[in-house]
């Protein structure tokens, strides 16, 4: 393979290999249909090759309006691979990437719940099945390499990309992270999709939760929480592509940065796959951090740092970076080795051994029954169960319900912000989403009488329909109240990319109408269908029962109404802590011990933390067995205990090991979660769980930065959440100090018996 | 000095070295009286000699009950003194530390305004004069190492330690602490008191703005922000001594930090005094940090890091060091090393030479007219008039004032928290303190109906006393509302050390008060006293006039009728920004470009910027001359203008120079602040103001960590305010990078013509 490419970048023009750093999007190949291609815009755009084509299905307009299905898409992607292999010099097919977070972002392909959601199941197959669907419906479509997954480890509710992170913890995200890369790259690469890591790194803890703004963290924190599910998805799973983060960190742009891109991604992770910028982020270098006096410098700062491809499209790494190789500001042989990497990325992908995809099959492998059904069950497997004072599960034989709120009965609102309809913000998707009041309609018996009550609107202030929607719970056995946010982009949204707020209460007059329903004294059952961890004091204050679903997806409402009636008993667990207030804020679980400090009217903890989630049933734990009760640095240890359903319904559990070190040369978490695992378990049934936990997985950066495992005291914290550990004990690590090396224990293994 | 200090040294037992590495508070040396000294305790306590003893005037009990004047605490202090240089072996004098944030925190001594108000003046030679009087007293009283001043740069609202402070520019807090530390230290350090400069580093970057709790910071914004001042105060100063912070930075406990005690303070700063441990911080290595498995690990961890003495009391320096040296944890010569710099400041001190005091000169140094005068004039230069609908200044022939609030008449509430009466939390002060109630009375004629009525408590929800409020409002010609904070410790007051809140509006229902006035139609004047940047929007909005005075001392009653009555012009500015609403925070002035990213309902600026203040006059600026437009990266830039008093009023202006850095390797502050100076001008007089900028102070930490001053433009805006820029200019840095060393200028020269 290298002597292919080689000899290709041998053939090449300095124009040819440029268009090799150089994407367009599918928009600007489209003649005036906005369905077609036109000839000309092939010709103006791709006679000297191109890196990748962005967005095919993903970048299709208004499905009212034009063919926005993935077989047209398909039909796209071959045609424009066709003018490449047939009217360029060099023939050499492009990349076709697409957006892929909650699903393939494409009108038709099957919505999976919101990432936060997926993160929420604590089940990391159900995630590789997930992206194994997500690879066929891409592959089908022509595309081969997807921006997802997003590994950043959320510290802010204020920003919108909440939703997007699987979460506040590293370990879940990487566990999470690595699965949905297996699954999308799958065994064969030829048969897969690249998988794109983002946001390299640390966009999640930008100041005040602003999107895109400086990242103040230091050196040891940026690789121990923030680097650490980017080195595990790229050891782990082979991941195939990174995309950069629009932030600087410490002054640093990440666009920029030889030490992230390169020295620490390729140099120290091993990483092998292509960079690509987050979009437009190599002009942000010349118009938003002013480290650039122009897109030349940009382009020259970018490439020299190790970003091997501009997206979505053609700017900085256009004329630009032709003129600065011309003028000697960056020499050809960086720009050869970009092309090198993009050209391995293609014959990785076999794109020169075939890239048509056949039309025909499109439409069998989209929107299946079994894809329908995988959708529903992951989004049941996410949905956590806050509060329930006895009145969940509902009866179906229930005799009236009122279904109220902004979000009981809109489809857009069940969806994510890079799910298409939500992302594009058009009116009409072709997938079919069943909201909840549906899904509630699916559930009960005929002679339920279910009235809804939209009673507000998620932002707007008038409380005109609150009486509709107290009079409809006066008349019915029980109240849901459907609320939270939308999902957008840049504005478009309550939360969502740019989508960031000050305040983390529920937006407009909601809290009031949730109040307002509760004064009626009828149960009130609060569905939370949202993005950012909300401060959910009040709210958990004022229902009887509080369900967070997160956008649930397309099978959302039949997923939440499976949970509502009892067809499906609730497991999902808190990804992420929700606070009590924004005042609070940073309040995840892992932070250090002299982090908990008291404010003078509020403690220094959330209303719901990290793990937390009920069921329909309850599990004991017993038997706690650490062995051996001294290992050495480069050991590892069994944690074996007993999981036992003792309630009367059958369930899942999802049990969660901790350790704390001790004493440290470093000052480290309270908590950490460091196992975890989802385990089914029939009434009065039980079960052994054994952790294997590596020494590898206790390591921290020194003073001097290195790696290490020190010796000492470990406490093993086993438990149903982070604020709720059954069993504790401890082992020592004895010996030396170890400096931990690249091939190293991420996860613990885990076997249940 | 060094030869005498090593002889001594020599002639020491290990008990005797590590008696110098600690201190005694003066509660343990009493006798139950509270009152006189125990032999026996001193026998007990000082048989070996000590380094320090801790506040012996601060440290007095109850003026209720005990006698808290500076002359007993004189006695005291002699006494001492000729216990150990009688009684003792060697005969080595301790050094007695006070602390001094606002004045010498001792009963009886002068309180000026906190620092928070000393920033607002923008007056460095206030702030010098100031310092001066706090060293007379407690030099009188037998003291000589202050425990201030704070070089905190402030960042975060919810933290209570924000009065402390001197705001949140580094350029702003440095020219203040190097005021500070020259007034207090004096040119003659054998009359001087030692500064202590504190908390190092970082302090006031706590996550949450939670008190001690962890730091995330980049080494180059620790640098360039957070360390800025410590260097200059050393480098300007000569600083004597510097105190550990309580945090950690990225996980390692400053109080274990050789990189930050020794190798960057004393290697790269160039300091050559002391460095004392904050209170407790040393065993908080093993509670709190867990980096020290016990005390005894804890204080070598400490001592090897370079902190000299452990504050305020033998505790992991007692036994557990004792022990550590026997076991041979530590050496000797590592003790050897801070014996010798106690030592050698006991030396520059002069307390070998004479270390009693003329206790009979005590009393006439304290409280004398020309220091009372001097803290109203600090006072009303501190007060920030924010809002001002034509209300103000009121005349003083009105007819019926009513006075409003929980702050209106009450003395301890105007001082902040290391004030002897708030710190101590004693109901009782031989100091007269002013309150707004008495400073109104003491300016209208006799004639003015005078009501005043509470109206509410700061914390207490009553709001049984709106009735009594509103009445008198509506019987009033003007309604003064004067609500804010209470200042105290540890949960003794709404703001200070360890009072951090999650919220930062008014506290109690002070708030609803405001309003309540406001709907009487009256015109409602509110005054400020409190420590935090509180939540100003909603304030400003509910207020005709509406006026900062923070915690303004013993004479703020009358400083504020000044300014209310327009016998003073008011100009204080803000030196910290007064954000919308808490979860805008981080908001202050100097952030990067791309931290300007609008929330979806809120936009990332405050209610009132850093730099604002109204006068009673107006200010003209023009004239901008800006020379050399090009200067080399070693040289200098002259900015001239000129500002004319454009009213009818004589006043000050604070003439503000910010630059930003319009393309630079690193992201720079959108501004920054370069130099200041607050002007006096009559009616119609016009002053040309010529700022000296150094290429020194455009330097920054580099990608490689090197402080460089880069080639290119700069921005130059001059203006009232860092959002009211009048004129704009700018000039260029041509020729090479330049790295920076330590000597270098921190600050720029002022001319006024």
């Amino acid at each position: 393979m290298y002597a292919q490419v080689k000899r290709l970048i041998s053939q090449m023009t300095l124009e040819e290999k440029i268009a090799q750093l150089n994407a367009v999007p599918i928009e600007d190949l489209l003649d005036d249909s906005g369905e077609q291609l036109s000839e000309e815009k092939l010709e103006e755009l791709l006679s000297n090759g191109i890196g990748q084509i962005t967005r095919v299905a993903g970048g299709l307009g208004d499905p009212s309006k034009v063919d926005t299905s993935p077989k047209h898409a398909a039909e796209l992607a071959n045609a424009i691979q066709k003018y490449l292999k047939e009217k360029t010099r060099l023939g050499i097919p492009a990349i076709v990437h697409e957006e892929c977070l909650s699903g393939f972002m494409a009108d038709g392909a099957t919505v999976f719940p919101q990432a936060i959601g997926l993160a929420s199941t604590w089940d990391a197959e159900a995630i590789e099945a997930m992206a194994g669907v997500i690879r066929q419906q891409m592959k089908a479509a022509g595309a081969h390499q997807g921006l997802s997954p997003v590994l950043d480890v959320a510290r802010d509710p204020r920003w919108g990309r909440v939703e997007e992170t699987f979460g506040e913890d590293p370990y879940l995200v990487a566990s999470m992270a690595v699965s949905y890369v297996r699954g999308l790259q799958g065994q064969d690469l030829t048969k897969g999709i690249f998988a794109t890591l983002k946001h390299f790194a640390g966009h999640s803890f930008s100041e005040g939760g602003r999107n895109c703004a400086p990242v103040h963290v230091g050196e040891r924190e940026l690789w121990d929480i923030f680097l650490f599910p980017f080195e595990a998805a790229v050891r782990e799973a082979n991941a195939k592509s990174v995309m950069n983060a629009y932030h600087d960190i410490d002054g640093v742009p990440c666009a920029a940065s030889r030490e992230l891109l390169t020295d620490i991604l390729r140099g120290h992770f091993g990483f092998d796959g292509i960079v690509v910028s987050d979009y437009d982020a190599i002009d942000r270098l010349r118009k938003a951090h002013f480290t650039a006096g122009n897109k030349k410098e940009a382009a020259v700062q970018a490439l020299e740092a190790g970003i091997d491809i501009e997206l979505p499209k053609m700017d900085c790494y256009g004329q630009p970076l032709m003129d600065a190789v011309k003028e000697g500001m960056i020499s050809e042989a960086t720009i050869n080795e970009s092309v090198e990497r993009v050209l391995t990325a293609k014959f990785e992908l076999g794109l020169f051994d075939g890239v048509y995809v056949d039309v025909d099959s499109v439409p069998g492998l989209f929107e299946t029954p079994e894809q329908r059904e995988m959708s529903r069950d992951i989004a049941r497997k996410s949905i956590v169960l806050l509060k329930n004072d006895n009145v969940l599960p509902l009866s179906k034989d229930i005799k009236s319900i009122a279904v109220i709120g902004p979000n009981a009965d809109n489809a857009r609102n069940m969806l994510g912000d890079y799910a298409f309809m939500a992302h594009r913000s058009y009116d009409k998707t072709s997938v079919h989403i069943v909201t909840v009041l549906e899904g509630i309609k699916n559930k009960v018996l005929d002679s339920c009488r279910i009235t809804y009550a939209k009673g507000c609107d998620i932002i707007d202030p008038s409380t005109d329909g609150f009486v509709e929607a107290v009079n409809a719970a006066r008349a019915a056995d029980a109240a849901i109240v459907v609320v939270g946010d939308n999902s957008g982009i840049f504005g478009k949204g309550t939360s969502g990319e740019n989508d960031d707020r000050t305040d983390i209460t529920l937006p407009g007059v909601q809290m009031q109408l949730v109040k307002a329903i509760k004064d009626t004294g009828k149960p009130v059952i609060v569905v939370l269908i949202n993005g950012r961890a909300f401060a959910a004091k009040e709210l958990a204050d004022n229902a009887s029962a509080l369900m967070e679903a997160w956008y649930p997806g397309e099978e959302g409402g039949n997923a939440v109404a499976d949970v509502l009636f009892g067809d499906y008993n609730p497991a999902g667990r808190l990804p992420i802590s929700l606070p009590c207030e924004v005042g609070q804020i940073p309040i995840n679980y892992n932070l250090k011990p002299a982090s908990y400090i008291n404010y003078l009217s509020t403690e220094t903890k959330p209303a719901f933390a990290f793990g937390y989630g009920m069921s329909y049933t309850t599990f004991g734990y017993s038997d706690l067995s650490i062995t051996p009760a001294v290992a050495p640095s480069a050991g590892k240890v069994d944690i074996s205990f007993k999981v036992t359903n003792a309630g009367q319904l059958a369930g899942d559990e999802v049990v969660q090991l901790y350790i704390r070190d001790e004493v440290s040369s470093i000052v480290r978490p309270v908590k950490e979660l460091k196992g975890f695992k989802r385990v089914n378990l029939q009434p009065g049934e039980t079960k052994e769980i054994t952790f294997t936990l590596y020494a590898d997985q206790l390591a921290f950066h020194d003073k001097d930065m290195r790696l290490v495992v020190e010796p000492g005291t470990f406490k093993i914290m086993v438990g149903s959440s982070s604020d709720d550990i059954r069993l504790e004990g401890s082992f020592e690590i004895d010996g030396q100090k170890r400096e931990v090396m690249a091939e190293r224990r991420f996860f613990a293994d885990v076997v249940i018996q």
